[in-house]
């Protein structure tokens, strides 16, 4: 096991930059902070390399077998984590980049520059319960692996393939598999419920203000919304999400 | 129309004492800032007192009529504002206490113990967008006029009646007028769509770890629960709270 007591360990400085995208993207790995969400790392067989503060014992079902084991002092933790009462434990996971062929779904959600890191993690928690099979989620949006991101998502990036992509590409290829294409929009289209709910189907949802984007809108096979009975302007898009997957998967 | 240029003015001070629950709690009153959220108040004719910065200019198109307005200078705004970048426009308005006889209401959302405000005015507004006609929050949730709650709920408390209350009082006024209570539950309960769309309904949702209290779960005429169907271990309590008002209202 090894052990760094310096900050200025370029390790260290390595992990403190995966709290960047710049660095996520540039190494393909992201870290993820906290028992809960390195124990579902963990269950998931996704840990490249676990990181612990020399004052914590790992739960004893822990069975990390051979992932490499660093043990770091609290002032390093405190260097790492995002936090106010950081839990000293962290994991240096694997992005994923594409789907496995054994992954290869029927039902998908695909998110279109979604800006709020709550919102998104809500969304990919939202789609692990409806049990879908793949997220998509396209470049405007809100990097997948961001703090907040994966805290919302309480571990559902390590329950279902959570993909960034080129929405437009996706498209192509739900035509040529015949998996009809739902986009969502705020007017000009159908009231959801007029579908009927099925078991193959990839549905787009947007942007918290603007939505899903116009070219995006013109590629699907209808577009649907959800009616507002009331005066609020619209629905937060986590909810609107989870109406519609919990609707459409039936 | 008066102005203030003393951020030691006691006005001010009470203003600024609004951002705590105490204050507002003794006072009856609430303050909400910027200009969508006073805008919806405007509309509603809620406002008791209208604050405007000194630099501020009030769009053409409000008609604020009789309602007070005080300006006040930058440095009061910063004082009252609760965001980073303030816009400027603050108003004082009276907190809703009991349902006027013309909002007596055939659906409601009860909400046991909501901890997180942006879960909380993200339910408000939901209800809202929903047709829901009152939003009962019992005593052990966030403050429903919290500034984050005001700004999640994008202006439904000005959509709606959201009250606080003790809700087994409710239970009882939902049993003697024959209103069917729903209490949510993760097990033991009803998949939630054995039930029949209705146009009379109570539903409790609860707290984001705990769920509804085991008291009020054991006054519903059903318990309902949203399948579960991948890995994660529940879904977000807004969007639960959005998947079980929009079937239910059908």
């Amino acid at each position: 096991m090894k052990h760094i007591h310096s900050a200025k360990n370029p390790q260290v400085k390595h992990w403190k930059k995966l709290l960047t995208k710049k660095e996520r993207d540039k190494s393909g790995t992201f870290i993820v902070e906290g028992y809960h969400l390195v124990e579902e790392a963990l269950k998931a067989n996704k840990i490249l390399e676990l990181i612990v503060g020399d004052q914590v014992e790992l739960p004893q079902k822990w069975n990390y077998g051979e992932v490499p084991v660093t043990t770091v002092t609290s002032e390093i933790i405190k260097e790492l984590s995002d936090t106010e009462a950081p839990q000293g434990v962290f994991a240096i996971c694997e992005q994923e980049k594409v789907l496995a062929s054994n992954q290869v779904g029927k039902t998908y959600l695909l998110i279109d520059s979604v800006q709020d890191p709550g919102n998104l993690g809500t969304m990919i928690r939202t789609a692990d319960a409806a049990g879908i099979d793949a997220v998509i989620v396209g470049n405007g949006s809100v990097d997948t692996y961001n703090q907040k991101v994966l805290r919302s998502a309480q571990g559902s990036h390590f329950h279902l393939p959570v993909l960034k992509g080129n929405l437009r590409e996706w498209v192509e290829k739900f035509r040529s598999e015949d998996i009809p294409l739902y986009g969502t929009a705020l007017e000009n289209g159908h009231i959801y419920t007029e579908i009927e709910p099925t078991d193959r189907f990839a549905l787009i949802v947007g942007n918290e203000g603007s939505g899903v984007s116009k070219e995006l809108l013109e590629e699907t096979n209808k577009n649907l919304y959800i009616p507002i009975f009331g005066k609020s302007e619209s629905l937060n898009v986590a909810v609107a999400t989870g109406i519609l997957l919990y609707y459409l998967r039936g």
